[in-house]
């Protein structure tokens, strides 16, 4: 089936309005100032991981190409813009032909980055290019901010699988975009059905403590859940009291229980508890899976506990700590006129209080050392250094407007752990610490 | 306009799989025991604020009104879940006629809110009101962090305009619900276009450090901004040097600029040096917008200096630091059978690690002392104290299936300033504290 065609509610008819008012300000008077058409080049960058991270996690890029193929200016738009007097006529009429017909360069979706990797680089008009950067840096952010805090979690985990629950915790949207960048991340399911059916993702779920109180018993709840959906089933065992409950859970389903699942109390002492009570009731292969609150820290805290399985939510969701990143979208060079060939010229903003820009078209390659690990990202904006041309980070995206590069999800998944794989392995610790591998620019005085 | 009519991006033909999967393995398992039909009483309540507020404020009743309305299972998500066998056939049978027909009473949109306020309240068949926990939540959740960030940076900046512009801070569709959210909360506008469209929110935006480096000098930059949006307009003087920007843009504009946009540094200190500056070019009518990184307290901090405006972005997306709240739905109160004059009987789960539920349908009043200001919010399952019938805080919102308390933001955001006025001069103090009044339950037995 392919989900994506089934009209489902998180496919938008345009993305043309999730755009600040300034760009179509300023591709109004750039218009009638004749710079609009100088070719323009747009990096998207960060100039540092959030507090204490040792790497980031490239996510959304998938969803930033569906966003610039569905960037359309339909009458009810025009009409509002119009109504709303934000643009004259003229810049109506350019609209309503938009269409980005530029290259859009980036680090493949899962890659890992580190502070000034140029993540994205969107290069075509002023014009065309401009009216970008709210979407593509409403995406990145958001969703690059989820897959990091999923692939510490992963880390933390293990081999045990991961559990997306957090729809709850954030808009309902955002849990779609949210339940996609943990699967990269290293997540194994979600319990979001908009998720499963937008992406494929797949989604688990059974009951909830409503269930259990809904019923004159717990054994009632327990029976009712089985007869439905069978012995294999998680039953909820923290309604009332837990060692009754398990000793119930194993009385209805017998020992072929799937699965018990806690979700209050110290996870630790109960889950030791409960293995010993399921093993003494002959139930050695019921798992036990815990989803109260739990971080990164929460899981690895649990790995020497008796625990298969961890549900996650409100931390994953808001990024345990970091709800969104710091990526910008700006301008690093521009033509020196609107004619075709006009060679481009950096342009940087002044460095005032840590806002921090280079100017040119960059590259950018990760440097390796001689037992093949990450040492470095090296970026420049000269011509690539033979030694790290096989190592160069951006790949097309975007060809003359024509998207190049839609990939399957799990293609995306495998890359991110391939990618964390080949750090340091510092990468993976929890405790905070500096970028696990440096920044290094190459000087270079051309931006073309 | 109605811009509800104008198919926005942002209006979703179905809301019925923002859920999670268990909601619709309970109904399987329900329909099959034959107890999805008893009648259930369900309800939104925090347990705690998060760390340090006074205050909550409800924001999102309005979209769960539109998200309970558009809860229809078309065939699209039909063939989903039966592909993904998620349910079975009588199950799937009673999705496709599914339309919620029971009652939700809830706190008006804008109140304020404190541990254990029954925010919201669903009530009908466990059938039809365990589906909408997930999208209930995620809306609530979601909005009313946003607002209540908005409402200590609205209380922090007094009379001076707040503009909302961090949409490229989150996801694009919690863009939209957050700068809605933000104007409930006090702000003015917001620079994102899709909220305009979407709610009619004000929305304003000028330029970007973009425009000034795509133009040859800082002076065209501005010339141009200035020939296409007149003199009124705001330009952006820290791309170079602030001091020689100003002269330029005054220059240029004449006295008549509206105003200036300082973007980075020392915030107090260039608004001092730039306002010494405009005054003595003339420009004394020309405003200064501040739009740098600011919360709560940076916003407090420039109360004294000579700043107009400010905008806000990250940390107003993101909650200022608690980017969702704790709401959970629970279960309070069901009937012993399925028949439909059964008592309701009051349920909760055990308390255990914090996760403390009160069951039993509730009521909730705000007492005012003797001065009319709140003193606390009262918590009750038995009869209404004569004394506090007048100052029930629950009010009807959907009755037998129909919306019945739709309203224009601008009452919600008038309502929420009220409310805040309300409470104890402490409630606005940005330090950490405990919630500005106490949570006092009336004991009773019954929970019907």
């Amino acid at each position: 089936m392919n989900t994506a065609d089934l009209g489902l509610p998180v496919d938008v008819p345009s993305t043309a309005l999730f755009t600040d008012q300034y760009e179509l300000t300023m591709l109004r008077a750039a218009l009638r100032a004749g710079t609009a058409e100088r070719r323009s080049v747009f990096e998207v960058f960060t100039r540092r991981l959030p507090n204490g991270r040792r790497y980031g996690v490239v996510a959304g890029t998938g969803r930033v190409l569906d966003a610039v193929e569905n960037f359309r200016f339909d009458e009810g738009v025009l009409g509002f813009l119009r109504e709303r007097a934000i643009v004259d006529e003229e810049t109506l009429d350019w609209l309503a032909g938009y269409r980005f017909s530029g290259d859009i360069w980036g680090y493949p979706e899962g890659e890992v980055y580190f502070p000034g990797s140029p993540i994205m680089r969107v290069e075509g008009s002023f014009a065309e290019c401009v009216l970008l950067e709210t979407v593509i840096l409403s995406i990145l952010n958001h969703d690059s901010a989820i897959a990091a805090a999923a692939s510490r979690m992963s880390s933390a985990a293990g081999e045990r699988p991961l559990i997306e629950m957090g729809a709850r915790r954030t808009h309902e949207l955002a849990a779609v975009a949210a339940a996609r960048a943990a699967y990269i991340g290293g997540f194994t399911t979600t319990s979001d059905l908009a998720a499963g059916f937008r992406y494929g993702i797949p989604t688990v779920g059974t009951s909830a403590h409503a269930f259990t109180l809904l019923h004159d018993r717990e054994r009632d709840a327990f029976q009712a859940q089985v007869n439905s959906l069978g012995r294999g089933t998680t039953l909820l065992v923290d309604t009332y009291d837990v060692a009754e409950a398990v000793r119930t859970a194993v009385e209805v389903a017998g020992p072929e229980l799937g699965a018990v699942r806690i979700d209050s109390g110290d996870l630790l002492l109960v889950a030791h508890r409960v293995r010993q009570q399921l093993d003494e009731l002959g139930a050695r292969d019921t798992r036990i899976i815990v989803t109260s609150d739990l971080d990164e820290y929460a899981i690895a805290s649990l790995a020497a506990a008796p625990v298969d399985a961890y549900g996650v939510g409100t931390q994953l969701v808001t990024g345990s700590g970091h709800p969104t990143c710091s990526m910008v979208y700006k301008l690093v060079a521009r033509a020196e006129s609107a004619d075709p060939g006009a060679p481009l010229v950096p342009v940087a903003k002044k460095s005032t209080g840590g806002k921090t820009s280079i100017g040119g078209r960059k590259w950018a390659a990760r440097r390796l050392d001689a037992y093949g690990v990450a040492e470095a990202e090296v970026i420049g904006t000269d011509a690539v250094p033979a030694e790290l041309a096989e190592r160069q980070l951006l790949v097309e995206l975007v060809k003359g407007g024509e998207v190049v590069a839609r990939e399957p999800l799990d293609v995306v998944r495998d890359r991110h752990i391939a990618a964390r794989a080949g750090l340091p392995l510092s990468a993976t610790q929890l405790s905070r610490g500096e970028p696990v591998i440096p920044t290094e620019y190459l000087s270079g005085r051309s931006g073309s």
